[in-house]
């Protein structure tokens, strides 16, 4: 299938973006396709996903310094806050054809995963310990200079 | 996280092979992680996700020249059918931490898609409809060759 048509629509919280893929659907379901370096900003390095979370837990709560992510919930829902130490949003993934772009040093936290709810992230970078910023007084300190 | 352990199990058909990620588990739910160029044996270019499809339902039939893909079936099940021209084998996606490498060349298939199902692909390359082989007797006929 060729690439999908796309919008990008940005938010208030700095560098962070909307990505709306048109899925293309016939009688034989529904189909989302991304290239990678166009329609999501970068080349992963890695993925992971996410699911089975009781939905009072939190997850995620840190920022990253280099890594780069793209978020697609690809079923059921989860509530995404992003955080740039001045501006903060809520929005809520809902279709496997929106995806959410979360550059470095951008606080990241996902609520109120529904039951049946998976979470795909792509990651820019490979695992790395160091990469992560988990005290929120530290990200704000680090987000300000 | 960490990257996850993994064992990598062959099929009867040529370079076709089963990829087991270990999740970890907390109380805060699932997490099951997959590094590009390693666990995932390419780094892709492209992803598609599959999901509404109706359970009597075939898709793929295809084979690629040149792409590689890796398939994970992130919610639901699915049955992958692969073959070489020579051998073939059905095989049950059934867990997120399972991924079905299959190489060039090889014919495929996917069968009883649940109500529920979201089937994710990694491509190695760019869509480019040359790349695709739609008649079977075309492909025995390369696959012979």
């Amino acid at each position: 299938m060729p690439a999908t048509s796309r919008a990008v629509v940005p938010t208030t919280v700095r560098g962070v973006t909307v990505h709306h893929l048109t899925p293309i659907e016939d009688a034989r379901g529904r189909l989302t396709a991304g290239e990678f370096g166009t329609e999501i900003p970068f080349t992963p390095k890695r993925y992971f996903l996410v699911y089975d979370v009781p939905v009072d837990q939190v997850r995620g709560q840190h920022a990253h310094r280099r890594c780069a992510q793209f978020l697609v919930c690809v079923r059921g829902s989860v509530l995404v806050r992003v955080d740039d130490g001045a501006a903060s949003e809520n929005i809520e993934l809902t279709t496997p054809s929106t995806g959410l772009f979360v550059p470095p040093m951008v606080w990241g936290e996902q609520h109120r995963y529904s039951a049946d709810a998976v979470l795909l992230v792509f990651a820019s970078e490979h695992y790395d310990a160091d990469d992560y910023v988990r005290e929120y007084s530290e990200f704000l300190r680090l987000a300000g200079g």
